[in-house]
């Protein structure tokens, strides 16, 4: 067998490469986890292609993993078991818009960035904002969410339909374009955050929503992040349907200051937006207002201007790379649990005091609406005690998140990185997981050595 | 063996009855399909009771049915194997209700009224609102929504965790009490609409919501069915976040003065309500007035009084009993398809004018907002012209809404009434569902006979 010249054969020379920096490139993702080659590269141009190739490596039991943008965080598209890497770059066609429906039809390999740009002809908007610009493959097999999830849910919310090619290269179609059905078992919310793991996605259909009529930010200071987050949580028991809720911390602000040139107050930071009409949106900032000055806010600065709002929104997404950018010759963790609400304000705050105790630098911030939070943890990769210190503030977050009832990843999704965490989260539903996935994907091609500590059959 | 005995000794002689008015009080639902008695009912009153049935069930190859209120509109409840039927009115108790995270947890005997009147007390509710008072762990086994669907979402987007006995007696957990999580493959969302198929639900975690600030609800009355649902998807495609929006037309308003001595016009009407804040909602009316007096409405009447907003919606939710008692010797039919908003106006113009053409009594209702409606149809099942006619109706609709992309039910499940329809609109993935119900019960004892066309292999 010569894995190239079969590839050839089957898709064409054009769509398929070994060049040596292409497979570098597909060799990692935006994670600290080690990089490793795939054995060929190909881009599929159809759902035919994907086909092809999927049941090709299934019948040589050859290892595939879709790739997307590559930005993922926990090392999901790296190729640990080398094989095929199938970049969606060449499917990135907006397929159909339907604003009557507020449905989209998307290949796979499209970005947010790209996706909303179009939509905004339409006056409609999808909601899904990690902070790359991620492709929608990527974030439906990661159940990406954002800094909105809090009002228009996560990845898995927004999925109606998707076409799959199984491990054997059968093609199924996972829902319709009915808002809802009882109809049959919840194969959508199966594969959407199966990582890859469990068929590969070639047609995505997305629910939309109408650009708010009116929508106001607001930023506010606070003394420390614990009552940052107390302010947070009773802005929700009160019922207060608010758009987005971030935590960011004094430190991430400086970052964000040294990288976007802004001039924020450099203290424990929420940022807030609002979407509705005018007179609800001022309605409901009095009594947001009421409430964190409650909560002890030192300062409430309303950011009304849509290209001040558009500023704060971008300084706060590019925060990883703030960071990274900052710090070029350091790596970086970003943490990932998600408790309820009620234990945020006491976790978030021993985790600042954790990165300062243990002497590393970074920032804490985070979707806090949703119950979950990032420290942004900068370490050097050569310096072991370093390593070791980020690596026991990995593992004491997600303890503590578990034995509050909460999950070791609230949206960056399991890769390589929270494999070991899967027992204790799942306990006996691990083994249902397993079983899942050895009936859909018996030699274990797709996606092998990520979510499932399963036994490794190939390569 | 001794099927009787066995229970006996398993869980005790009071949770074990072969009682002949108990049997039949299980061998029905609340839907036209024939009644089968079950060989025996049990009353568990812990996790432990339900495990000790369902294993020894496995073992001896006994078909096992879940009962929760018996208000199923496709026969799920129906024991079509015979078997065990489990009713978990024992199981009954609302265990942990946290005001601060937005939660309960519950058992799955638990009826919406019940928990709904224990939430008031903290100022939450609970907005999943079948018309019947259906139990906790019935409408996750279904799916169940209602009114509020198009504001807050199915049953499916309520559900944090379950505990679920597996077919040899597992028990796992589903989810956790983070409000989202990218940790392992979906097993809530796999689970949530199973039927009783895949595991026997025996607690449940809810999301919760605060009781809105501000409800004001509305009638409008239009010239024509289709003017209604015109003016329901001129509503959301404005962006505006409504709560609910039932389309309720002239004869199912009849019906509801007979029945409920309430005097609303007997014209197409629909049903809106609005959550938020005073203004907002004020600012929303009159947007939602223009549209809907652009729409064609005839006449607007605000129902701001909280008393006669109850009203409004003990009469809508009590539409299917109106029928039924105002016809107690006529079988009704309920339809359930579910389509994209574009379409939804021809297909309910088509729905009136098809129960007229073919001389059938009935209603045309639905949540609108959702695309998802219903024909209550009264028939004779005596009468076989009239049960054909029912039968044909049935089919043209699903076949039309399969056709533009929609669904065979939105809400009330698949039972038997739908599982000829599956394979139609799921294709291949409908091998994937068997194959999973196969992994999870490779004894076929759990509900067998509903849902998934498999072989059925006990009894
Ligand atoms: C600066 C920065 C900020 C971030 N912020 C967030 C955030 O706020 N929220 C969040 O959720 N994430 C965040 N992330 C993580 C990342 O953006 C998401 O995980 C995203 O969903 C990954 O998408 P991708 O296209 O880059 O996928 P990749 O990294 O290329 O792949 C991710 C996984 O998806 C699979 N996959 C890709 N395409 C397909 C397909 N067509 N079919 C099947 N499987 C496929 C891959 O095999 C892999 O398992 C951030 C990352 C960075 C670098
Ligand atoms: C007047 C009327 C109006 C209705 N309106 C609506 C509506 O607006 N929206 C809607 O969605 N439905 C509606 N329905 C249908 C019905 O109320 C729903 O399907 C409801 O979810 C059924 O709940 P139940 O407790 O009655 O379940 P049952 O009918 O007893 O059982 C339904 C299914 O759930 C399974 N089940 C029950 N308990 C468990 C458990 N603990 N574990 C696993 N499986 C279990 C059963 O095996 C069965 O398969 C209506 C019904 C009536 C009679």
């Amino acid at each position: 067998m010569n894995l190239l010249e079969d590839l050839y054969f089957l898709i064409g020379t054009d769509k398929v490469t070994i060049n040596e920096t292409l497979l570098r490139h597909h060799s990692g993702d935006e994670s600290h986890h080690p990089k490793i080659e795939p054995d060929a590269v190909v881009f599929p141009e159809s759902t035919e292609d994907v086909q092809k190739i999927v049941s090709y490596a299934n019948e040589h039991q050859i290892a595939i993993v879709p790739y997307g943008a590559g930005s993922g965080l926990e090392g999901q598209a790296i190729p640990i078991k080398k094989g095929i890497s199938i970049n969606f770059e060449r499917m990135d066609q907006i397929l159909e818009v339907r604003p009557e429906d507020l449905t989209v039809k998307v290949q796979p390999g499209v970005t947010r960035h790209r996706l909303n740009d179009e939509l905004k002809k339409y006056g409609l908007f999808f909601p899904v904002d990690p902070g790359a610009d991620a492709s929608i493959g990527g974030m439906a097999a990661t159940n990406a969410s954002g800094t909105l999830a809090v009002r228009y849910g996560v990845m898995r919310d927004q999925i109606l339909n998707m076409e799959v090619v199984l491990a054997d290269g059968r093609v199924i179609k996972t829902g319709s374009l009915a808002r809802k059905s009882s109809s049959g078992y919840h194969l959508n919310g199966l594969f959407v955050g199966s990582e890859g793991t469990l068929g590969v996605f070639t047609e995505i259909t997305l629910k939309l929503h109408g650009i708010p009529e009116y929508i106001t930010a607001a930023r506010c200071t606070f003394p420390s992040v614990r009552s940052c987050v107390d302010a947070a949580a009773a802005i929700l028991t009160a019922g207060i349907s608010i758009a987005r809720v971030e935590l960011v911390d004094a430190r991430s602000i400086k970052q964000v200051n040294d990288f976007s040139g802004t001039n924020y107050p450099e203290e424990h930071s929420l940022f807030l937006e609002f979407h509705g009409n005018k007179s609800g949106n001022e309605e409901d900032i009095d009594f947001v207002q009421a409430i964190v000055e409650e909560a002890g806010c030192t300062g409430f600065v309303f950011e009304t201007d849509s290209i001040k709002r558009a500023n704060l929104w971008k300084a706060r997404h590019e925060l990883h790379y703030a960071f990274s950018h900052g710090f070029p010759k350091l790596s970086i963790l970003s943490t990932d649990v998600c408790v309820p609400i009620s234990k945020l304000p006491e976790i978030v705050e021993f985790t600042r005091n954790q990165l300062d105790g243990l002497g590393l630098d970074g920032g804490v911030l985070g979707h806090v609406g949703d119950g979950n939070f990032h420290a942004t943890v900068l370490y050097d990769r050569n310096d072991p005690e370093q390593v070791k210190k980020m690596q026991q503030l990995n593992e004491e977050l997600v303890a503590y998140a578990l034995r509050v009832g909460g999950t070791c990843t609230g949206e960056h999704g399991v890769g390589i990185g929270k494999m070991k965490f899967q027992e204790q989260e799942h306990g006996a539903a691990l083994d249902v997981m397993i079983a899942l996935k050895n009936t859909l994907d018996p030699n274990n091609i797709l996606n092998p050595g990520k979510v499932l500590p399963i036994e490794m059959k190939v390569y």
